[in-house]
């Protein structure tokens, strides 16, 4: 990555760092609320190249709801199109946990991005795999090329206690029908899935393959196809921050995702990834640090998918 | 534009005219009932090349909706930022032409590409300029170069004349106070945005300086920032095929608008424009031929925005 | 009545008038706001006797909502139990204007004392009459034997130009089909149905023939049928105060009807009919004052229906 | 009750009996499904004389639903007015089952027999009784005057096992904060409290007090004030029938409730309570035959509250 690429990076992150940070800590379960609020990290990765790193990049924070793109990519992987059989690829136009759609669609979640959406995909890992906890990690750890990625049993096990938005979704959608297994035993497998933990380079190198066409680049392993890949971004692009999606577009106009920990990955198809990390979160649950470093990033250097 | 390219579009083209053509032409006014429903034509046009046309790309036909980008481009070049107090940039997840969400967002349409965001986009037209009628006619055929580009009065009169949903929604919204002007004003104007007519080859010429980073090709003009190019064809991205708008950038990957006279136009930044059109539509009110030469265009490239 | 019922309802009266006021006029037009908000008016009327009143009982006032069970009836008389094609019966759970009900259920209005349901009665009225708008009048004067009962045409002028929430539903109901008429003819037949002014005495005769199973006292002349008379109390009951409903009926326990003027009507079917009038509005858009006389009324008679 | 009034509902009964008996029994437990669906009783208490019968009068049914209003009064004797902050008295609009409204208000379920509003009022009960579900039975025990009314453990048990829309609901409010104790201890409660087992003639027995000013007549104690009894029989009347209660009211006039087992009591307060029962459904959920039978009693009786 050349000179002219760190200069910008370094000069927005030192900016943002130096301004106000507003905005509040996901704060439902301890494990989240007791964090340094004024973390801040930023990494970027080139597909060809190592990646460029500043601030607390080598501290591991829950990724929470980007666990979902990954998650999807494993199932997508395994069923191929069949899997939107039982889940949309529509942006929803209500908030990450809403009910209301679910009622009208019959149980079919809009997108896999949605809390829904993802029990969705939960419950399919089920039928998939012989052990979907260990082949879950097993694969993120194969993408990251990191052995040392884990799920926080602690903050999957605090997130399931007092998840009853989520055992309404899943039992709601179970209600239509399109939840095969057992609630609780969906929701435990969606609460640890979500509970992983990466730093910002990680995150970096685990989303590098949906930059890369599907292929991983230390080994050239197919993840998923190049039409996969591109169906992917694609719902990244149009639903991966809630109803802050079409925002995130407009300002950033990358595919990207969000979780509620304060982390952010977005990607430049061909090009990088590049991922935020800072806890303290806007009104509608995205970094507040992180959405304003990436709308600040891509007008600085005028390269978006648009 | 190389051969390759050229020999996948005829291929497709030809394959697409030959197979079956279901779906039903928008029957709701005379003047677009009576046409000849398998007209087919497609125009793609490289920035800095000529167009390549198939089918008939002579004929003019109703844009209608697809104005709404148009209408859009004019306003915000006028007002700038400030449009968005007025009009959001999210996706609805409602059919374009719903009331629901109008009411819990107290009158502010979700996006600039439902009816009624464009119909408060009208109103502040009539505030802008002095003559919006013929301002916004001087205005496509600017970018268009072509001098003989028209409204359909008839169209018009004929839309505006069974338009009730459309009343429905300008009376709501100025219920709330975000439409300034009298309200039979409003929508005389903004049906006569959506009569006008144009071929393939023009469509492609009227979106070109959106492929081109905001300047014509043919003269070099600024139309609209990089900035607001870019978020324009974001907009595009997550809001132009009303509730379809996930499920076609999933297929399709570009940023694009239809309209229910059966034109669609899509673009890649940077590289082309292309223009599909004919006139039966899927049940989302999208053109069936028009939906599937994209996404075939697409898989066949290996070239979307992802 | 004897002297015992005399004196609670003084009682009640006096006490009410001597606490607070709070709540707002209704301000939207300039003929409702400009009116002496402390005004108060009581009438009770037993069938075979007269009334008995207190305060400004010989004021009249725009009856507004309340007109629409005196249209109900007009309409009902004429059409039998055809009218409930084109009007539910049920309670909306919805403010009185809303619209997001009519897009799920066709344009057909939960029922006809909401906003929309008396528009679409108001289309019915039209095609049944020759003058509507007299016969109107002349139906009203004749169940309150006086005949100086008038419409307000200045009242009806100033709701219909500011009234676009009512064109929205008036627009929005048509593009369904289940307006026959213009829009405009018939939202100004509805304004004017809604102007009528009456006193609290007069209030009281016109609803008599509702409690005494739907004839006239004064001359015995049939205009329900014992039925009809029923069906219409049991829709007074359960959509009288629009999503205030369950909470009047809990409170107050008899079929009754309001107006954003500050009136209310209740009846005990075989016994009386009572009317009270007071400008200010709490926030579900029923009069303050009255709601609370009928509840202490009710308790301290511990008559209801139930 | 005289001859009249005995022939009256013989000759009903005897009508409706020869005639065809569309509709569907509830199928989704095995324990209802599996009923012979041509059973038909009818009985009807006065409130000081011995009740008269037809039918199938002696079978116990699963009351279901039903059970939601003594569960309601158990819980409001011993909170008073406090049970409202809880739960609201406002019809809903929406089926027994929707979680829509639940979203827009934070919880607070519309009324008391919506299944939302039932299980809130279980997990009050909760908190109130030592040991809730034996004082339960031993309420409905003493209302009814009979020992040997029972909970049917294989109803209560099917039902909770398929039970998913219910946990949603349950898991939904406590997401909200106003389900204090662990859903599942919640659901069971409810689920047996719905799986009550009466005949008509119980059912009119158990009911009786609130047509007698909330006295029971065997033994003149006190169950509710007047007040509160007024209270419950208003809830009845306007929310009774999920969204067919305005229908309810409107053909019928009495305050009522119906269970998905076929059971319908209503009551005619000051004079009788009447109760139905015959086990198929019309498509709103409510006996075919039940709704019938009321109907044309109170037709033919021209007796109702209006």
């Amino acid at each position: 990555m050349n000179q002219h690429y760190q200069n910008i990076i370094q000069g927005i992150f030192l900016q943002i760092k130096n301004e106000e940070n507003p905005g509040e800590v996901a704060s439902y379960i301890p494990e989240l609320a007791n964090i340094d609020a004024d973390q801040f990290a930023v990494s970027i990765k080139p597909i060809n190249e190592d990646a460029h790193s500043y601030g607390n990049h080598q501290t591991r924070f829950s990724i929470q709801s980007i666990s979902k793109v990954l998650l999807l990519c494993l199932v997508y992987k395994h069923t191929g199109e069949k899997i939107w059989e039982r889940v949309d690829v529509e942006p929803s136009g209500n908030p990450f946990n809403s009910l209301v759609q679910l009622e009208s669609d019959n149980g079919i979640p809009r997108n896999p991005f949605l809390n829904a959406g993802a029990i969705v995909v939960s419950d399919m890992l089920i039928d998939l795999l012989e052990d979907p906890k260990k082949e879950f990690l097993e694969f993120i750890r194969d993408i990251t090329d990191s052995e040392t990625i884990c799920y926080s049993e602690n903050v999957a096990k605090s997130e399931l206690k007092i998840g009853y938005r989520n055992a309404a979704l899943c039992n709601f959608i179970k209600s239509f029908g399109n939840i095969k297994n057992n609630p609780d035993k969906v929701l435990e497998l969606y609460s640890l899935i979500c509970s992983v933990e990466m730093s910002t380079v990680e995150l970096c190198n685990a989303f590098t393959f949906l930059a890369n066409g599907g292929k991983k680049v230390s080994d050239g392993k197919v993840i998923l196809t190049k039409s996969q890949t591109k169906r992917v971004n694609a719902i990244m692009q149009t639903c991966g921050f809630y109803d802050e999606s079409g925002e995130f577009s407009f300002r950033v106009g990358l595919p990207g995702k969000s979780g509620v920990g304060g982390g952010i990955v977005a990607l430049l198809p061909g090009r990088y990834v590049i991922a935020v990390w800072s806890p303290k979160l806007n009104p509608k649950g995205n970094s507040y640090r992180g959405m304003k470093f990436l709308e600040l990033f891509t007008t600085a250097t005028e390269e978006s998918i648009f």
